[in-house]
């Protein structure tokens, strides 16, 4: 290996971002399995070996291009101001506005149901964006039961997919509109149903 | 078009149901991206032009393999034995068994991920099968309200998602086993957050 120059290193990451950023467009536009390595080069204006040299496949590059880079999952952290049912309506509200973002929604929604063909692509995603978040949740739980806002004994991972199955449900079934209204009723009847009695 | 003899109407059902079967079975070894109208007519010992005179694409077969044909939407009913939350709980703990079904796992999970690329398959799921099962929610839900178990005002659309959304989302995502006992844990900490207060 030899060191990389200043200048070469600048380009690599010049040819990165254009390659991660032409591989959302492209999925925005035409959709996912029309997407191939050979439109991405293109658009990005690289050579096809450029991405294979960094990516093995379409599914990794999205992957790459949705998740953020360097983000410590440990750094997580749901909102805590001492009121359970304000800060879940905040996360919630949160969640809707991402899942709402069109540069994201295509890919995002590509990239969950590539996880149903490939196990490996659906283990790195649950390990580097699906289970931080919801260990975020379960903390945020633990301290509002501490704090005797949610009844003893309630199982919190439970708990916490009250939260976020319904909207998973309804952004990836399209069955309704994601709107903030609905992450807050969403939060106001679960945390209801966690109460003390 | 020609009457067919009772000979051939036989015949005909016997290689409908072969294909049927046969797309249930590959997808089930092989998986979707793998699965091709060429592997369904050798599995099934019938010409491929067979398959594309019936289904236009192998998302199409496997569609009616999982669901149902005949089934009238408007007969799936929820039991109602006048106590929600029991009712609840038989209607999650079947839906636990359906979605355990090894045979239909890979298959029905398959026809999820495609909706993601295929608005139309998308269409008819919602119309055929998720729909019909929402509507049945709603109308359970309704009774339960008249009968003073659900606070008035709640809205029945975001209830009947806090009940089947956290199941879809530990599903498909396969982030925990989905058993009885979670199925019963959903229904008891929902039924509580839509009691009148």
């Amino acid at each position: 290996m030899t060191a990389k120059t200043p200048d070469s290193t600048r380009r690599s990451e010049r040819s990165r971002r254009a390659i991660l950023d032409a591989a959302l467009e492209l999925v925005g536009e035409s959709g996912y399995q029309r997407l191939t390595i050979e439109a991405i080069a293109a658009r990005a204006g690289v050579g096809k070996q450029t991405i294979y040299r960094w990516w093995p496949s379409k599914a990794a590059v999205l992957f790459e291009a949705v998740v953020p880079e360097g983000v410590d999952p440990a750094t997580v952290e749901l909102p805590d101001t001492g009121d359970i049912e304000a800060d879940l309506k905040a996360t919630l509200r949160a969640t809707v506005d991402e899942l709402g973002n069109p540069r994201l929604d295509a890919p995002t929604r590509a990239l969950t149901a590539e996880t149903q063909n490939d196990p490996q692509l659906g283990a790195a995603l649950a390990e580097r964006v699906l289970e931080p978040q919801l260990q975020a949740y379960v903390r945020r739980l633990q301290a509002a039961q501490r704090a005797g806002q949610i009844a003893d004994g309630v199982d919190l991972r439970t708990a916490l997919e009250l939260l976020v199955g319904p909207l998973f449900h309804r952004w990836l079934l399209r069955t309704r509109p994601l709107t903030h209204e609905y992450a807050d009723t969403v939060a106001t009847l679960v945390v209801r149903g966690l109460a003390p009695r």
